[in-house]
């Protein structure tokens, strides 16, 4: 059961996103999380994460649900990911929808046998995301 | 074993907090966590916590080295808490020197026996504090 992220300034929602991936992977299924690199995060969306890739790692592999947790290729590439950690399963989550193509791309393209499912938001939740954190935060303490 | 705190913007320091009291507790302890409502929060330190007390509970019973944790009371008293939970050890952390004056004061008063251990901090984390992330996200983010 492979599922991956940034996970900065860790939250509610990260935690049931990967229950949910973990429950998803059935009975005894043993839950990877990659967490990606700064590096990564710079390229993907121009800037690098407030917490830095060790402490992120380190946070997620202390969650009970979470077998193991280890960072991203410097040069992320879903396929190399995909050949070393070989998962029965890959959860991917609400906006992960990109990664979820390239992910699907590449089974179909390769006839792997590797299950892709999506884990839903959890809507109810007032501070399920990184960003809204972010911005509470500016909101309440910029001066 | 007891431990107490808010947890707001879960981060390592925290998680080290929460092992080095579990340790403290030697072999087989269960770490039992109170987590401070936003309304002590708000008396204590003059606005709430970023993270509603819900969801900061939910995070903190998350962690693998949390076997539970609860809200704290409304009307915070720590010789309740003890009374309460009469717990074998509790576990301050490095911000909490006036909790631990408070816990001292009432075990001599009551000739309870509890142990009472501080728990140091780890400087070597660049972001081991949640006013130091607060901070941090002010300084990128607001404009």
């Amino acid at each position: 059961m492979l599922a991956s992220g940034v996970f900065d300034l860790l939250h509610l929602g990260h935690v049931k996103f990967l229950e949910e991936a973990k429950k998803a992977g059935g009975k005894g299924a043993e839950l990877l999380v990659i967490v990606a690199r700064d590096s990564t995060v710079l390229k993907m969306k121009g800037r690098k994460p407030v917490i830095p890739e060790d402490q992120r790692r380190a946070l997620v592999e202390a969650l009970r649900v979470v077998d193991e947790a280890v960072l991203g290729l410097e040069d992320f590439d879903i396929g190399d990911v995909i050949e070393r950690v070989k998962p029965d399963v890959i959860a991917l989550g609400y906006d992960q929808a990109d990664m979820e193509k390239l992910v699907c791309e590449y089974v179909n393209k390769h006839g792997l046998d590797v299950k892709v499912v999506r884990v839903g938001k959890f809507a109810k939740d007032e501070l399920s995301s990184s960003s809204q954190i972010r911005e509470k935060i500016v909101e309440k303490f910029a001066r």
